[in-house]
């Protein structure tokens, strides 16, 4: 038997039957994103219109060219599978009479070049030989005179390239709930996204589809959100489907002639593993968590999308919470690359990524986020050039104190929230000061050692230059904005809260901010998810989890209470009825899926949980837990290099790590109890730090 | 019959079943040109395989919003056709229920915008009302917050977008010359271009075919610069038709148990029409003259091609000289532009034209002689903030002197010649400070008077420059180079004929260049017909019509004598049979029908005829006609505002003008003899002005 596994083992490394997985599809960085993002992009429906994004989309580069140097000790063939039409250069030669599944390549060190030219999708290849592969060490142009490591992901099947990139489908069923005369009303039971199946259509005339998140929206027709129209005209029924749309009830009205069996539909889905957990005393809390999971969910798909129903962009601002919110959930690094390549494009950069301010400082950010979670050098390097041409598009615009405002074509965005958005705003200076910080991170990482001190120099200065300019000792607070050299005497939790995230204040700054902003009234209040988000967070920061959870229960427990299935773009508990589901001048135009709404999964794994990397990839990291007036919590927050679990309750922790290195770090009056061999630090009065130094292991303490 | 008339003159203006063209499709600038490139561009196939150009190209921009302010003074419907999918918005607000073919508008001012999407190929758009019709006054924006006028042309048809651009066809026949079992060559007659039917193929196995523009190539099979391998698999005779190729000669080869009929051709051609002419007493030179706008005219396609059989690219340093041939033959102002624009694709400017240094200058230069020819001012307009980002690329290479050198991953082209390339080559230097004047001169069109003023005191400082660092007193000529600030003693012919072609010298020295260069066997001979379209150029600037004829009986009478039925794109005398077909390396390397090569049409044209625009578009124009030695020439010369007729023998000069205001010189020992009313002036010695001051009438001068 042993003898015969040794055989196996032979062929397996040396038969070319097997080595599938060795090549991988290759192709231009960014440019399997920037393809998606022209599918993806344009599925935004208004009522039956169109409504792709108003930034510019760019297309991928429709010919470009790989190339590896290789040494082999003797001449192998490759096959090569190419998505577009393509040539072969060895040593600059031209190969001729070339036959694909049979190239042969000499031995010794030579220079492989293959140039792929496909202007339908993108260009990409794979090369698959006994040691000659394709995969991420080799190098692609698009002919400009600047190389670059190739893209490469999940792709390795010859038959299937980058391009057939497809989300799975499962079927789904809905339940009539309204039925008259051509006029059908179903519910799928929940909030979802698929492709509708109208089964056993037949006759002549229209059907029309309204979709609605609520009933009341499937039943407003033309008023609905999204909606379609179908011409029928056959004798013998069959099914139709449609695009794939939000819905949870689907109202269909037939013209006399047509009739139709049922409506069901192909849910659509992003194949995610949910790494991530959270369990607690609170059933509320915890349906709140599995709500916004589901919320998480349906909005993690191509890309990290806004709200499945209406927009279905990608947005810099709202995705920047879905990356640290999937590192609590499923940490699936795919989907944040997919979608931090896709809001970039190519350069140029000739605006704001949306257009927005902002959002071009969060996707710097995010990207540095991204590093520290998954360690990812690679992808630093490789996004690198586009960080520092659209940094220097950021530096070029900022006014004569160093300071950026909105131009001319800039959106300044912040939040939905009536607040003066012009002029020098202190938490767009904020944001600048952390994306310098990024890139000063990130240009180290990428050997760019001049921009990377320019940076960090320039945030220095910006930091210290946003306290002397809009910190006032009278409010204890750093006002809104300055305008024309005058500064604003109003006080927004929005550059106070970021101070505090950011750690850019020292704790008497912090307590100050504390106390005259984050917990006072008079404050103009947060009601968006989105900016709840960062509240919340600054709010578990300064140790007020407890008050964190009140409003968690409060706010999302309030959307439960209206039976939401997923949770909303906003939401106002002074609202009565109908007046819950408009927006933007729309009756049913808030999207009542919204990811910035999960923001739960993220506030519960990181601030109870306790979990957080404090080196890139989790090789150290910290677990500082916090039952914030819970009897017991429990959960995992994954990690590149496994999962932590955790329980808690009001006298015992039990840990299990992952690799790496943690600490844990809890309160306790007296001395936590711990297994043998295992070190227990004070680190406060009532403050202890217990060393998880052993990977995969179960610690217990008992404080 | 009069009452009639009137009639349906009336119904013709208000009635909407005519006014289709009043309605134009309309793109992004540039965009159609930059599409089409992507097809055409990729069309070079090697020995079977692909070959797409060694540049970045670009793909059009997938999405972009097409705007107009329109004022009627009542409402009207509009029908959209519309090459992509699209939303509209009148006033910023959505249209919903949309019917392309009945969009209303409400009467007054309002502001129309749609979003067109379409990645496959490029958006384009066509509206058609009453009164409100997409056209050339429209502006378009990829949504980068930049405006630009819309890309227009030849596309009214509602049914044919720009993208269904084709080139015609028509049906050629083939005489066989070789037939032997599974193997026959048959002839066209001449070079020719299109797509080969193989009629009647049938039977199981390969049918291999290999173009030849020479017997030779098409019989040395595999070794011929282009073939293509089918595979059969049928019982029933059927045609079966090629991608176009370049050939005179095909060679077919079957296997055993295939067999077809005949084999014919689908000539591919862009319709032209002669406007341009010349005939003379030397029949070599007539049929130098018609071979060479036969050339001209297979390379006269989507774009300027430099040669139908290999390239088949548009290289800027080519094109150029097509642009000027083009105005002495059909004045396709289109083919120019389309050109122009695919040459220089998006931004940003990575390299230079082709990757070329000189190649960037030929393309600026290029716009402003098409500028002067046609006097499009709205082009000139449309593309400068391209020839803007372009020359921002040149002069940020200039180097402490503010001269241009090869930097790494340049080009330097020059001509095929064994020249030093590396340094600060005098002739590189020319080509600057000429781009900068045609940028000047292109700025003050387009309202840019800062950039103007720059660039054309730049130019003036770079000229003075020139002669400072590279004339030689002793050499009494522009020397080659200066490398690591050492001149060279070289004296190369390139710099100094331009000096004399751009008029950058005075009188003294173009005499110095003509006895010391030009007239100088010493100096190293151009061997390419592109350095001597400018060479041949330069004699007739300095008076030397009977030695470039000379040397065009000489050249282009040798590839005649040899058989040349379209003239190459290199021709050395010395080499002998199957030696002249070779270059790159290849056995039928060389392009046997190359554009460059078709200079006479032009040389003939601007020098014999004599006839040149001295403002833009023709509105004033000089003739000033050489026999050169010959008993007489007659001709057409195409302006865009009719064309001018000239014959002339050695007593008498007759001249039908154009629109526009023209003045005839000829040298005449006595003062020569005209029609009364018409004003003769001396303007030397022996030299006199005719006024050609009415258009559109024969002048009959006798000298």
């Amino acid at each position: 038997m042993k003898a015969n596994l040794f055989f196996f083992l032979i062929l397996f490394s040396f038969s070319p039957a097997f080595p599938q997985e060795k090549a991988s599809w290759i192709w231009y960085p960014g440019d399997f994103e920037i393809w998606l993002h022209t599918e993806v992009g344009g599925r935004r429906q208004e009522r039956g219109q169109i409504y792709p994004p108003f930034w510019r989309v760019d297309s991928p580069y429709g010919l470009v060219q790989f190339e590896t140097n290789y040494n082999i000790p003797e001449a192998e063939t490759v096959q090569v599978h190419s998505d577009g039409r393509f040539n072969v250069r060895i040593d600059g030669e031209m190969i001729y009479d070339l036959d694909p599944m049979n190239l042969a390549l000499p031995a010794g060190k030579h220079h492989l070049l293959f140039l792929v030219e496909n202007f339908k999708t993108f260009p990409s290849i794979r090369v698959q030989g006994k040691r000659v592969n394709s995969g991420k060490d080799w190098r692609v142009s698009n002919q400009n005179k600047k190389y670059n490591t190739v893209g490469t992901g999940n792709f390795t099947d010859p038959l299937s390239p980058p391009d057939r990139f497809s989300l799975e489908y499962t079927p789904i069923s809905a339940r009539v709930i309204q039925q008259e005369a051509h006029k059908t009303l179903v519910d799928f039971g929940k909030e979802t996204f698929g492709k509708v199946i109208v089964k056993g259509l037949k006759g002549t005339g229209k059907i029309r589809l309204f979709y609605g998140e609520t009933p009341q929206e499937a039943l407003a027709e033309t008023l609905a959100e999204t909606y379609e129209y179908r011409n029928v005209n056959r004798s013998v029924a069959a099914s139709d489907t449609t695009d794939s749309r939000a819905f949870r009830y689907i109202l269909a009205l037939t013209d006399p002639g047509v009739s139709f069996d049922r409506i069901e539909a192909l849910y659509e889905y992003l194949p995610l593993t949910n790494k991530g957990s959270f369990e607690c005393s609170d059933t509320l809390l915890n349906k709140i968590y599995d709500v916004s999971l589901y919320t998480l969910n349906l909005n993690t798909r191509e890309f990290h999308l806004d709200g499945i129903k209406r927009d279905r962009w990608t947005w810099s601002g709202d995705a920047y919470q879905s990356y640290l919110m999937n590192f609590y959930t499923w940490f699936d690094e795919d989907v944040n690359k997919r979608t931090l390549w896709a809001l970039r494009g190519h350069d140029p950069v000739e605006t704001h990524i949306n257009t927005i301010l902002d959002y071009s400082f969060y996707w710097m950010i995010g990207i540095y986020d991204h590093y520290l979670y998954t360690g990812d050098t690679a992808f630093v390097k490789q996004v690198y050039p586009r960080m520092k041409t659209l940094m220097d598009f950021c530096l070029a615009r900022t006014n004569a104190n160093g300071f950026v405002e909105g131009l001319p074509g800039d959106w300044v965005f912040i939040d939905w929230a009536p607040i003066e958005k012009t002029g020098e705003v202190s938490f767009q200076q904020l944001l600048l000061a952390r994306s310098l910080q990024a890139m000063a991170l990130s240009a180290r990482l990428a050997d760019d050692p001049d921009y990377a001190l320019k940076c960090s120099s320039l945030s220095e200065k910006i930091r210290t230059k946003i306290f002397d300019t809009f910190w006032s000792d009278e409010k204890n607070a750093l006002v809104h904005n300055r305008k024309n050299g005058v500064l604003s005497p109003t006080v927004t939790r929005y550059a106070n809260m970021f101070a505090i995230l950011f750690d850019y204040a020292d704790p008497a700054v912090k307590q100050k901010i504390r106390d005259h902003v984050i917990l006072n009234d008079t404050i103009l209040k947060i009601t968006t998810p989105y900016m709840k988000f960062y509240e919340l967070a600054s709010l578990c920061e300064i140790g007020e989890e407890e008050k964190a959870l009140e409003f968690v229960r409060d706010y999302w427990g309030g959307m439960l209470k209206l039976g939401a299935t997923s949770v909303w773009e906003a939401y106002d508990p002074d609202q009565k009825g109908d007046e819950h589901y408009a927006m933007y001048g729309h009756p049913f135009g808030k999207s009542l899926c919204h990811a910035w709404g999960a923001n739960p999964v993220y506030l519960f794994g990181k601030y109870l949980l306790g979990v957080k990397p404090t080196s890139p990839g989790y090789t150290t990291y910290t677990i500082e837990p916090s039952l914030a007036g819970l009897e017991w919590i429990k959960g995992k927050v994954p990690t590149p290099n496994g999962t932590i679990e955790l329980y808690m309750n009001k006298m015992e922790i039990r840990v299990k790590t992952a690799q790496g290195k943690g600490i844990l770090r809890i309160e306790s009056a007296s001395k936590p109890t711990v297994e043998e061999g295992v070190s227990v630090t004070r680190a406060g009065e009532k403050s202890w730090e217990i060393g998880l130094d052993t990977p995969l292991r179960e610690y217990v303490v008992r404080y």
